[in-house]
Formats: structure tokens, C-alpha cells, sequence
């Protein structure tokens, strides 16, 4: 049984001003509470509809579908939901490779972008206090569990950028070097910028390598491909070179 | 001023079975439809809000903006709207790479790859028949555009891998070999497989080379990467051979 407040509690964290308010985000579907209760991340209320969800040593509230529609963001919510507390950043590792997003507005982007960084080992995603926020319930859904893993900091890019001295900051735009042909680091900083626009004027300053993913299509017309998919090339690109050596 | 059967065709649009009736498909946004009227693509009518649509030999349609709302598939449409001619798929040609889906089911995830393929200049891309269809309106949209300068073809996948004798046939699985220590043609067949569950059996069967993504973050937990995204990252791998020496 829910309370009026409780549910009032829940579908504020909606809205970013209530989750920073509360420190605590949304997330549905049972795999991917299961996965973020494996996950350092600190659940603060779990309901379900099910008797059968199978945790241990978790305080679960049992509630009717009809509740859990009333507090879901799902439009086909699916049995579970939880609050989690919102990790506190962690110190950045500035020996590995850093991601670093300038504007990325689309919370399926943000979202699929966390999930590229779990799977290439990207511990630090940097994100600029315009990028969409990462606890955005449907970002936390697009990332299918990979936000417990991956530490996201908001803040100042271009204040951060300029205080790194001695490190490559990358920035990806439609003119650059192909990054078929360079040799890239294993550390650094790579910058991506918004859907429609690519890096803005302030960030691109600060950028020391213009890089470009070549274009094999009709240069008149393939006029560009989406920052996540972006992302999804890069990375692999600066990581395949430290996994294998090159035939 | 449209009659109300030019409204029932074009929203009887959304449904397969109608395009597939009338051999059209609608898209909505005045810089697609630019770059539609400027491919091989035929215009069957374009109906506008706007005077100032500057398509000269066009024969235009101005409506309102309530008329626009009645037939567009779009939330906020954007002034115009258009319907094109299905275009009848060309041959393939097999001395090029070519990709093929099985079952792929989200609209987004297919016009984005769609937008990879003109992207990576892979002119041939095959579709199972459970694989969701190119003229869906949301596939259209996320396209870009794309959608007039890729061949996709519509068939059944397993009969015509059976058919292709001496063509290696790539697909992406969890387990196989790495793509970075592989030589990759510049011809043959990937295959790309369902969201959830991957390449079917009946297909896999067919599958001559088993590659993968590897994965550089915690082994444990990162489960796998978007559909769209390993398009992006395979088809870059696949090209970047072509263009560059390695170094």
C-alpha cells in the first residue's frame, strides 16, 4: 500500500530540480533493479507487484499494478520499481581515457553513450551542466544498468578543459584527422558535442586534436551520423589499439 | 484545402499494409524533403503551410496548419509534409560488403543504420521479413534523408544466404572471433540480429565467420551494446581497411 505522499515523492523525481532536491532517481523493470542491487548504488525503496522477486535481505513493499502505474514513467511498467540514491561523483582517473560531452541533449543518446562507456571501459564520463541529466528516467532505462558503472560528473567543461594541462583534448567534428590514420593515447580527454550542432565555439577552443571519423559515402549528401553512434566508433577506436596489435 | 480522402490515404500511410497498397511513404521536415527531391526518389505530392517552401518545378500544395496536424505522423510537424513514390529495390551487388538484419524491430535502430550504411557508402542492405519496415514513418525520420540513397531490400534471409556460395558471411555474435585481429574483405554479407536475442538459429546456421565487439569494461556485468551501435562500429571496422594503411 502506497501513501499519497509517497507516490506525490516518487513522480516528482520526474523532474531533475526534485531528484537533486531528494538525491534520488527512478528506475523500472526487474533485470535492471536486479543488476543495480549487484551495483554499489544504494537502493532507497523497492515496490512490486510480484511476490516472487527473489531478493534477499531487501525490504520490499508489495503494491497492486494499479499503484505501480500511478508511479511509473513506463508506459507499459513492467511488475518492479526502485529509488535509488544518487551516487556522489568520484575523483576523476586523468590516466585513462576520459569521455567528455558538450551539449548532448536526446536521452536515448546519453543513455546508449553510458551504456558504449561500460562496455569499452570508460570509468569517467564528463558531462557539461547543459548535457541532459543522466538520472533523467529515461536515460537510467536507455543505459539497461550500466549507470551503476560508470562515473558521471557534471560540471564547467570549459573551466575543466582549460585547467588540463599537458593532456590531448580531442573533439570530434566534421573536419578533422581521420582517426583511421592517427596514432591515439591510451589517456586524454574526447570531446563530443550536440545532435544538431557539434561542439560549440567555447569548448572547440580548448580542443588540441580536430578528429573526424572519414566519410566512405556520397560526400555530397551523408551529412552526418548520430553522436552515439559516434561515440560507439571512437571509442572503439581509441581502445582497439590496446587490446590487439594492429595486422 | 484537402479532401477528406487525400487525409484518409495519407494517415492510412502509417499502416504497412496501406504503403504496401498505394507503393507510397510520407515524411515530415522541410530539409529531409529537400534532400528527397533532390534523389532519384519520386514525388507524389507535397502539401505545405508555408509560401516560402522554395522548391522551384514542385507543384505544391498549401494547406493550414490544422490540415497539416490531420495528416502528419509528428508530435509538432514542421510545416511541410510529403509523399513519395515506394522506390522499386535495385540488384545487389555482391562484389561490395553487405549488410543484412534479422528481426532488428526498433524504428529508430533501423533508420539509424540505415543512416550508417549511406554513411559508410555500404549500398546494399538486406532486411528479413520480421525485420520492421524502412517506410515505417518513424524509420523514415531517422534516416536523415538516408532512406533515398540506400538499396534496401526486403527477403528471405535464410534462403538467400543458402544461395550465396563462396561469399563469407559475417556475423555478429557475443562469442567469436575479435574484430580487431581480423582481415576483413571488402565484399562479403554481415549479418546483425535481433535486439534482445541476437542472430536466430536458422540464420547462424548460415553464418560462415562468427565475429565479435570485444568488451574492455568489467567482464561481469556489461551485458552488450546496442544494435546501432555494433553497425557502427563493424561497418567502421570493415572500412577503415579500405582507406587507410594501418600503421
Amino acid at each position: 500500500m502506497l501513501s499519497k505522499n509517497q507516490i506525490k515523492l516518487i513522480r516528482s523525481l520526474k523532474q531533475k530540480k526534485y531528484r537533486l532536491q531528494h538525491q534520488l532517481f527512478v528506475i523500472g523493470g526487474k533485470k535492471t533493479i536486479l543488476e543495480l542491487l549487484n551495483s554499489e548504488l544504494k537502493l532507497h525503496q523497492l515496490y512490486t507487484t510480484t511476490l516472487d522477486f527473489d531478493v534477499s535481505d531487501v525490504l520490499q513493499t508489495i503494491i497492486t499494478p494499479n499503484e505501480l502505474h500511478k508511479i511509473s514513467f513506463l508506459k507499459t511498467p513492467n511488475e518492479t520499481l526502485a529509488v535509488f540514491n544518487i551516487p556522489k561523483p568520484q575523483p576523476i582517473d586523468h590516466n585513462k581515457l576520459i569521455l567528455a560531452l558538450d551539449n548532448v541533449r536526446d536521452p536515448g543518446n546519453l543513455g546508449t553513450i553510458i551504456r558504449l562507456c561500460d562496455w569499452f571501459g570508460v570509468k569517467d564520463l564528463l558531462c557539461n551542466l547543459e548535457t541532459v541529466d543522466c538520472f533523467n528516467p529515461k536515460v537510467v532505462q536507455a543505459t539497461m544498468g550500466s549507470i551503476a558503472r560508470v562515473n558521471i560528473t557534471y560540471l564547467d567543461l570549459e573551466s575543466f578543459l582549460s585547467n588540463q594541462k599537458g593532456i590531448q583534448k580531442f573533439g570530434a567534428f566534421m573536419e578533422g584527422e581521420s582517426i583511421y590514420s592517427m596514432e591515439l593515447p591510451k589517456s586524454g580527454i574526447l570531446v563530443l558535442g550536440n545532435e544538431a550542432n557539434g561542439i560549440t565555439k567555447i569548448i572547440a577552443s580548448q580542443i588540441t586534436e580536430r578528429i573526424t571519423i572519414p566519410r566512405f559515402g556520397n560526400m555530397q549528401v551523408a551529412e552526418s551520423i548520430n553522436v552515439a553512434n559516434a561515440a560507439a566508433i571512437l571509442l572503439s577506436e581509441f581502445k582497439r589499439g590496446t587490446r590487439t596489435t594492429e595486422t
